[in-house]
């Protein structure tokens, strides 16, 4: 399972102001916790910045490099903003994300190329939103198609069948795990991801939707998410979750967290 | 989701001395609550009382069916007791359990066609326990071949794969889960089900453990369980996963449980 700590985002409100005043210890420790915690990639997003998001994640990469070597998610779907910072990244970073939009696969694939990113492929085409499991199976399958002739391994893509809301329609879960795992099932080597928090939008007691959703999605084939990996009742069903599925030999790794007080 | 609630079973200690002490207030209890939290059916036991397995069996379903108008499921390997006990109940119950074994198919089998019950088939044969993917499907085969031979419509089997301790296997949880799969897909109509608790035994935080399980059997496709409904965070996470995988239109139930508390 490939997580993606998701905490370094400016649509949340002390990132914002920590990247407005150029707070550096606190980003930092937002790296380093999530690292702790277990996370493969660090996402950093300064969306909420729009005339400078660019000179902004410079400054967010160069400061989260600074205390990890962790590879980074670069978290913005324009192409400008994305070229003027990959030549900062220490390492092959992931890129969140492209869709099967022209402006997108023309401005971000060669990026995608030429950096031997993984990137993010968002089901979601020109004025279309996959709903339903067919078109988001239709749309993975484009995806596929489009991002291997490219150049990119299949197993750099992660695709994302797009997650939406419970309470506007009922069988948005049921969708996107048949999705999953019609999509893993299909096209074998490649990746499946998704953010969790669409789910749960409107409802009370979001996290525990969130996190159900996140071991139903596990079954389903999913093998890597963007998620808060410091959210301890998150991480908890997490560990469970991957052992249920068979990925802990021997139990080692539930044990070990239960030692060390984080079950 | 047919709920089976297990508390009333003599293998707890508060069980058994109530049922010892005849102490009709505190089983009836017992009984009510998980009325309230959900269950569809109440477990009844008392097989740590084997010379008097039928007497205090008996004396058990008369004081639950005083309080509650809800099935029994007759908790007994031992045909006798389950022969005793029939004549008593209510409403049609369901048995719990049968296997492959020709001296419990040749004993209760009869009783479950003669008193149009639901039955618990386990898929476990003459000194065979169904381990492996294959074994449990094959066993499962052959229940629902048996059953419906002997006249009980397939509707009326809960085929429980038999669930093992990730701690001895760590294939045991992902064994379970495409059985259930399987079982589901070649045989439409028929129901699974399992105990939750076998699959953490060994390992520390068990309910955490068993309730994530839960998830991984819903999403799998099984239909019913025997657990506790008064389990306040299993309860929480059965009614988000029903949710989840599209069973409560307009997340009626989930807003209902919430406004009362219950999430």
């Amino acid at each position: 399972m490939l997580i993606i700590g998701e905490r370094i985002n400016s649509s949340r409100k002390a990132i914002a102001q920590a990247v407005a005043s150029a707070d550096r210890a606190f980003i930092q420790r937002e790296a380093r916790i999530q690292e702790e915690a277990g996370a493969d990639y660090i996402d950093v997003n300064t969306g909420v910045f729009p005339q400078e998001e660019a000179d902004r994640l410079k400054w967010v990469i160069e400061t989260v490099q600074g205390v990890t070597s962790l590879p980074l998610c670069l978290d913005s779907p324009d192409a400008r903003v994305i070229a003027a910072v990959l030549p900062l990244v220490n390492s092959p970073p992931m890129i969140n994300s492209i869709t099967l939009e022209p402006q997108s696969l023309e401005s971000i694939l060669p990026l995608v190329v030429q950096y031997k990113a993984r990137v993010i492929g968002l089901c979601q085409g020109q004025g279309q939103l996959a709903q339903s499991v067919p078109a988001k199976v239709e749309l993975a399958g484009r995806l596929v198609e489009t991002v291997t002739a490219a150049g990119v391994p299949l197993g750099d893509l992660y695709l994302d069948p797009l997650v939406f809301p419970l309470a506007s329609n009922i069988q948005s879960g049921v969708n996107v795990l048949q999705a999953i795992s019609r999509i893993m099932k299909d096209y074998p080597g490649v990746h499946t991801i998704c953010g969790l928090t669409n789910i749960s939008y409107g409802l009370p007691n979001r996290k525990l939707i969130n996190r159900t959703f996140l071991t139903a999605a596990m079954v389903s084939g999913m093998d890597s998410a963007i998620l808060d990996p410091t959210d301890r009742d998150l991480f908890r069903v997490l560990k469970t979750a991957i052992m249920v599925m068979g990925g802990d030999e021997f139990c080692m790794n539930y044990i070990k967290a239960y030692r060390q007080g984080r079950l």
